[in-house]
């Protein structure tokens, strides 16, 4: 399957942009009345055909759409820290996109390295994970945010703060419920601070543990967005 | 925490390596008296004194032994095809150690683009990421064996072989029960073959899904070692 991310997607014919005309007619070596799939990042899958395989301007014609293509019936936020190691967020979120996440909020808190992400960059990764996945929606990746901000927002859904201090926890596994919308909190390498924890207790959110194993930011992320898709499998 | 990685640890005093004592005396500044954990990869976790803070020769003496620390009651097995770009694996193999996995087997299939790995650099991948996780038992890295071989091979728990054909399939969720030993195939970028699913089925495997999303190799073998983590949690 040829798979393109086309979120001006609007109308039944469309023209590869001259990037992505020269991928599939000089790379992919396609020609006119071949087959190939669109995703326009707001669940929208559609079957197109080449009219024109220009290697500028490849024209295309849509032939099938579907809406809501593999709509899932849950939302996942994930507030999770930048890394200072910034590969290690995009590995995040390459993963994360392939497994199913909705929202991704750059939370930065007291003990966060990273203060700044470029999200181009970021974008970038999960574009590539959609299409490799074949999903038809695009996580939406917010800007980075201060802790004060993310904790205080309002969210309709079951709010949850991992960390690695001492207090009453659940496991994240016993506090699912399938259906519902979910809200997790990852702090950074050095963790929430104390008083994050507490503020975030005040705002609604249930101190939850991921397990025994002190896992790395990603690795913590990653492990709590499996949990919540493993639940709603 | 200052954790070193000791496999060589038997008597109740230890002389690190000349790049470890460096690595203590010089980059961690630690000075005699000051105190240090050792794990020697089987199960031993030691707190040790320094007794001469050689830069080039660090002594310690062992002050404390647990044996059998954090010990699970299963087993993982992973006989997961080795990435064309072997970082994926790398990332893999350091996940897994932290999530928790025993034996890891690079398994060449038949579509498999990758048919060797250097097993010198996935071992230091995964000392690097048990002391950053504090585990005590260092996962074992097998080497490299053909699909066949691995199929065949005796093992005295559940066997699942993950794939992405049509065929009747449980979840691995509903198919892992906790406090059994498991070992789980997970194929190459191109799957395994129709014939190989079918050898491993006459071997007592069970086919498994992971879920509907579309997952790599090293996404798949990663959901499927949290997957057994979790339900064993």
């Amino acid at each position: 399957m040829h798979l393109f991310y086309t979120p001006d997607l609007t109308d039944d014919s469309y023209r590869l942009s001259e990037e992505e005309s020269k991928h599939c007619v000089r790379v992919l070596r396609l020609v006119e009345g071949d087959i190939l799939n669109l995703v326009d990042g707001k669940g929208l899958f559609c079957e197109a055909v080449i009219t024109s395989a220009h290697p500028k301007a490849c024209e295309l014609k849509i032939v099938d759409k579907k809406a809501d293509y593999c709509r899932r019936d849950f939302h996942l936020t994930m507030a999770v820290a930048p890394t200072k190691n910034i590969d290690r967020y995009e590995w995040f979120l390459e993963k994360a996109t392939e497994i199913g996440i909705d929202v991704v909020i750059p939370v930065i808190s007291r003990y966060s390295e990273r203060k700044e992400i470029k999200p181009e960059r970021l974008e970038k990764v999960m574009v590539s994970a959609i299409k490799q996945s074949v999903k038809a929606y695009l996580p939406q990746l917010e800007p980075a945010q201060p802790f004060k901000v993310v904790v205080k927002a309002p969210f309709s859904g079951k709010k949850f703060i991992a960390h690695c201090d001492e207090g009453e926890k659940v496991l994240l596994r016993d506090a699912v419920t399938k259906g519902e919308d979910v809200l997790i909190l990852i702090g950074p390498e050095g963790d929430f601070s104390a008083e994050e924890v507490e503020s975030a207790i005040m705002e609604g959110f249930v101190p939850v543990s991921l397990g025994d194993s002190r896992l790395r930011t990603e690795t913590a992320a990653l492990v709590a967005c499996h949990t919540v898709n493993l639940i709603n499998q």
